[in-house]
């Protein structure tokens, strides 16, 4: 289902900052995991407050806070208070409207997106937004409702303790960044399908359902590439930002996302260009097919109507019509019944209407 | 309705600097309301003259003098008088056909916008005026009528007087522009109802009224555009200004108002794509339906007309037509005009016709 | 009638720098004006030759002397020598298919421009080229035809001692320019309103005239925009340029014009976007009619098809057709004439088709 | 004809620097032209060899060589060599299919670009390519055949002794670039009647040759749009050059034929707008005969069917129809074939069918 | 067969840097093909192992590797390894779904492309990506499969001693991006091939197989496209970079190859001009036929429907019927039926329906 365009206007007119949370997914408990690593250790928990998280801000470890679930204001709030996170930014973290943009703080850098996978029926996307808080040796994650898309990024930190734990904050954001945006190939892949599908239909047998089909593709891609497409310029200005919590070596990865993200980009355009003409070929088609059926009702009509003024003029009843005495009159007429649908048959396929 | 393309003409010719009152809103009283206020006070009245704005301007509190309908002239000539507003600003102020836009000036700053709200009925959006002059500790809002559009910032004002009293004219001119972005919001939600429920009509019944529907959705939405876009340049030049009079705490929030106004111009530009479909799609659904027509025609047509040939054979007057004598022939026809019908049913079904 | 898109021609070959009057206007005489004031004074007079001119030439009162005609090429080149313009200027003075354009040379600035107005019948759009060259203390104007769309120009100068005597060459070259850009308000006004019939009449009653008016308009459209929009661009160098000859305080007022023109040019943009979608709308209602007359005539072929066939059987003459003899075969066929049309509507109108 | 839209695929694989011609043009004899001219003097001769041209190289006079034909590649060779030419240059010469191009080398300058000419049916374009070359106080131009396009530029050197000789390479080379430009726009003019009488033809009569002529007039001017637009590029190019072969005072010139190129490209997107309508003019024109035809078929067939209908009846032979002994049945039966198609005509009128 | 558009979903999930081969070419052998050259030598030979390569990797002439096949992951390990490769350019040559990019690395620089050609069958296009890592004096490619599109460059290293084998490895870098590069050439031109005669198809014929001809060629262009434009960027990156690993000489070859990327690109884009217009074509042409059909069927119908009724009412068994006695009624109507149908067909012809 493509997502609702604007729906900000649930909270129009409240003063700017107010904590409230705006969103579709219906209200769910909130499950913080705190995952804290370092070469050394691994530790994976589901803890339950604000108070809980506090006891790692001091450590050593890098530290990541998944939270899952959008309706505890209050536990939003704290983890503002205590991590001095400007009002604006937990506003917008709790509106899950949001325009994917990165914003760079003194002691922070917000960024928000948009997770994009679709179910079991193709064209059914689920559109989340996650929030990404990278601070010094901690990041948090905001996500609007309970799945596994981090199981990967966890699994890979449990396992390789090379390279990855011994990374800061930026390297963490950089792997979720990169998982979330390699969700948008399987979903081009399926749009790839799709289309592909819808493309043979229409060719072979056009219908109104397919018309319908199209349509929803359509509004389904200009969802997607409003979700998609800000990830540029979002990665764009991670990479532009000069920030201390980026370091250089970092940079390079982050290049390689926005690499992927632009050929996701460049996909969806492609899609759209193929899509705007799927409706071209529609009527294309629709008006092929009225051609074939106006030929036949012509072939049919213009054989049959002179044949039938013929035998109407012998049926009149005027007491002098000559012919009607003649003997051979009626087989010659057979004869004419069978010459002249002959005649115009082959005129018609020389004219190729048959 | 979309407001006149242009409509300045009404004007063309005067010296520039005239100050004349150019727009479509019936005459009204002007209504003069000042909103006076500080951390401790909060004094809010209805006004006659200049005079008694003149009373605040030299106060510390912070003084918003919202002027209400554009007839009085004078009362804007004397504003400029008194406050040192160059006439070209007043001019623009009086002339409600103004692109939105920001002016930087020594002692003040000038920004003109659309406000738009949708009445009872979807497509009827109201288009007013509002133009901002921030000053030190001053801020003049003009409108074209008397209506509630700004009820909410009073009513923040008023009750919470924490944090938003003790800000200067900067940040009441952001929320003033923050509510008046704000109201976009809910008119996107109306337009994205209208046109799925012109999308669904269109695939399941198009009609001539639908075609007309589609025309003045996409008036509007041109219209809309034109009002809504140039908001971004407008808090672009905001965010650039280095006036003294915006200080640097301010342009966070006006970052997020900038942000809205984005979102608010991608949703309009989506709905444009999906509007210029549209009418693709009207053709399609018509040709589809004429095509179902046409099948008919050509079915009812290819079996009867045959038939009606062979029965005018049989009605002829010849003679010599042995067929005429025979017993069984009557009866025979009769299996004739049974099996003819089903074979060429049977074979419009195998071409899919049916 | 839209202007000639190119037409150049004529000139093609000759060496660079030829003063060849380049045109469309036929010849007429040419009618030198000259105004000259003062805060003090004001004079007005119709002079005939450059010797004339020459007189004002080192007082140190405003001189504007405005050239309507341009077939007299030794005026032009005589006041080239005396006033030291370079012999491009002077060609493209006189060739009148220049682009709008602005170009600041040593000692005097350049501007060519279209001024564009609409004769008694709307779509008769009158193109006229404006030269202005601004010196100091002297402004020319040089046009292709006498007509008075500089009268409000002089009417203020006369009236308004004032400011507008008391400023300079630049002054008068704004005023200038914003009358004629202000002379492309009442266009649009104009267009609006035939664009707006159009509409109707397409919706109602779609026929050839109002495709040809669609494409006249459309042309109409591309030719306005093409004299139009690099206005935008010769205010940009006009603000951006430095020559002491422009004053700052006059560059607000051309930001002003500047702000005119971008309105201009948004709202043409409107309109092709609106005339743009005109020919598909065109095509809808044009099906749309042709599915209502389909619909007819399926209506009435399909059910006076079969009945036609019944009546043909009872007419066949076979010996033994024993339904003929009987008493109530003629009744009951009435019944089944009135029956089977009834039933036929009662499913044509299920199927939407009525 | 089209210019084929690549092509070079003839040399594809050949080493770079591989002086070979490609092109279309029959292989002809070279023609070497020369030039050489200063105040006093003026001579034009047809050489033979590299050797003749060498004579001029080191004398004060500007010398300008016009090579026609390019099969001749030992002469580009040569001529490569004694003045110093890199091999890549040389290459692009005698290789015509280049995108119009300027390139700075440090003794040298090179220009690239298309000379367009209509023949004398309208839609044969001519494309030639016209490789330039400036040196100090030698010019180089390169040509693939012998026809008359720089007449006009050898009338005016002969003829006018004052200004064009006493000027340096620079001055020629824009006098030829500027012939170059001015030969496109006779071409845009008769674009221009070709697409007018188009469009009529449309609107009064649309059929198959008029649709294959739109076609061929969109490739047309295609193929015309590749070989003009990079001239703006490369003036842009030259004027922005800080090489000592140009001086400041041809620049000015040189920014005219900028303008000039500016305006044709203008126009021929002009042209392009209009043209992409004119398919949708077609089908809509078409959309209006057939519903015409449609009208027509349909009155005819509503209007007999019936009546046809009712004279079955009587045709039938029941034994008990006592209709057929009434003495008025068959005189009021033709009241009933006057009124019933009147009150259908009436009808169909109404319905703004006839 | 148009590339996939995406397709790096197989790879999603894994952690960034896993060196994993994806790609569509079947598992092949890899062959590593070693050609080391200086002025006086020349030699190619087929190896084994990473460590004969290691042989040439200290001496001073110029050696290019040349891999074909990318199943050997250990082997670009090695590589990677020895030769100092960072894991993303590895990963990056291993999955061939890359956009073509250009990166400058401390110590190399990398760049990958899309190979095209076309096989037997033209609308079959080939793509193979090849990455290029380019070293002091050592130069690798790595391509997906075995095949012979670099056997041009080895020719022209095998013979011509002179020049080429004494430039560096930004020359050999150079000469293998122009074989590629000029690959397109000459699909370009069957491209055009192809596309012209569906024209013509169109106008003469239309038919579905056309229809989906037309959309094939479009998905191709699109994939072709995508493959093609960002070369223009590569080209400008390589340009603008300053690594010594590119000397200046060389840049103006790549220049020369950049000319001929923007020319490709602009082929491209003509093609999409042409392709988009031809769906409207085909539209328009089967219009026009089915326009054709309707006027022959009512023609047809118009002339025999209302000579039907006619000898409808003459077969009518009224008793009272005056006409059936006279004695020239029936050689009267007769003249009827021939005059009826001239007068309506030149009245057709009047209204151009025949």
């Amino acid at each position: 289902m493509a997502e609702s365009l604007t729906s900000a206007s649930e909270k129009a007119g409240l003063p700017p900052g107010s904590l409230v949370h705006v969103g579709e997914v219906p209200e769910l408990a909130t499950r913080i995991t705190v995952v804290d690593y370092s070469v050394a250790a691994f530790e994976e928990k589901i803890i339950e407050s604000v108070e809980d998280i506090l006891a790692y801000r001091d450590t050593d470890s890098m530290t990541w806070v998944n939270i899952e679930g959008l309706i505890d204001v209050d536990l939003i709030e704290a983890i503002g208070r205590h991590f001095n996170i400007h009002p604006l930014v937990l506003e917008d973290i709790l509106n899950t409207h949001q325009r994917p943009k990165f914003e760079e703080h003194d002691s922070y850098l917000y960024l928000v997106m948009k997770s994009l996978s679709s179910k079991d029926e193709v064209l059914s996307v689920n559109y989340e937004q996650v929030s990404i808080l990278v601070l010094h040796n901690f990041v948090f994650t905001f996500k609007e409702k309970q799945d596994d898309i981090f199981e990967h990024v966890k699994h890979q930190l449990k396992n390789s303790k090379g390279r990855f734990r011994s990374q800061g904050s930026d390297y963490l954001a950089y792997v979720i960044l990169d998982s979330i945006v390699d969700m948008y190939f399987p979903l081009q892949d399926a749009l790839d399908e799709v289309i592909e599908s819808v493309e043979e239909d229409l060719l072979a047998n056009p219908s109104a359902p397919t018309l319908a089909l199209i349509q929803r593709i359509k509004r389904e891609l200009i969802s997607i590439r409003r979700s998609v497409s800000p990830i540029r310029d979002l990665l764009n200005g991670v990479l532009r930002c000069e920030s201390p919590l980026i370091k250089d070596g970092t940079k390079l990865y982050l290049r390689d996302v926005h690499d992927h993200a632009l050929r996701v980009t460049e996909a969806i355009d492609s899609h759209r260009d193929i899509v705007t003409g799927l409706l071209d070929i529609y009527i294309s088609s629709i008006s092929n097919k009225m051609n074939e059926v106006m030929k036949v009702l012509t072939v049919f009509a213009s054989i049959f109507i002179p044949l039938t003024f013929i035998v109407g003029i012998y049926g009149m009843n005027f007491e002098y019509m000559p012919e009607l005495k003649w003997r051979w009159a009626y087989p010659a007429l057979w004869v004419g019944f069978i010459v002249i649908p002959v005649v115009l048959l082959v005129y018609f396929r020389r004219k190729k209407w048959l």
